[in-house]
């Protein structure tokens, strides 16, 4: 899994029927110090995470096995909220 | 997901039988502002979009979770149709 | 998916006994313009692809769709031929 | 699958119910060497791996192949870890 | 598939169970002309390969279809020993 920022949401009404009613969240991936990286990814939300929050995402089939998104056209999901990191380095 | 723009359709007469009758899309990779990557990827087209278009693109095993796709060698599909991001930073 | 050009084949006497009877192909990646990347990938021969043709190719899980894929430690496919690109730009 | 030295945990009380009860490491990728690279990825944890210890992590599909993580939105678990390492180079 | 030189072993004594038996080699990724890239994959062996070999590397689900590696927690197995490479270029 990959940690990230949730920095806003994609509107799209014309789409794959499966992905009625999911919240397509933009996230843009982030450092261990929550610096934010370039890259971004657009993940459907299993946990309710709201603009600002840190996140954990899971890509690829493992994206799918929220209850939320099984056999969707879904390969991203934010599958946690992270309260903090223990960094020991 | 990631964010693309339609550039192009790409033209195949010898291919594997399960992709006859799929359309597939030339779609460039673009970043929150929509303005283009170098980088593009072939995707078969789930939901009618169009040259000019902003789109979601699902890859991997999850792109085979269209009614379109499934059991294809598809690894990378047009899900959605964007309208607008709204994104805060 | 995305494109390349069919550049040589890979042979080998000692392999997993499902590669046995496919044949492995040598594939650059390329640009829009059939310009060579850097890249390669070896890829599993779906559909007669030779030498110079440019080709698309399915990776990952997807790559396992094509009939003589099934089930064999295949993860790209070339899965067409290209015949031509129509770009809008 | 490839080399990394855990170096935290992440904590998360609002999470996708499957992740409940999974222990997950922040692990950063390593060379052969054991030298840190720049890159990180959060994996579950199967094998009772500490801070400061060199592991083998699985990612992708594989990674749900443990007793710990399966059916479970998990992209990467630490398999196993790392005794040594005979390179000839 | 990707090519790669077979440059040493993992031992690993604490491991998931299904890792149990497999033999863990640490493969270097090369060139057409068998030059050494800066990146290695660590991988299962199914072909009985050894240090100095060149190689064919399967990876992410495809890497469990050999029988050596059914349902376990491997995302890269060597599933071929090269002989040769015909590149027309």
């Amino acid at each position: 899994m990959v940690l990230g920022k949730v920095i806003g949401t994609v509107w799209a009404t014309k789409k794959d029927e499966k992905l009625v009613g999911l919240k397509l969240l933009i996230v843009r991936h982030v450092e261990l110090d929550y610096s934010e990286k370039s890259t971004f990814v657009v993940a459907a939300d299993s946990v309710g995470a709201g603009v600002g929050e840190i996140v954990l995402i899971t890509t690829g089939s493992s994206a799918r096995q929220s209850e939320l998104t099984q056999n969707k056209p879904v390969d991203a999901v934010v599958s946690a909220i992270v309260d903090k990191l223990d960094v020991e380095s």
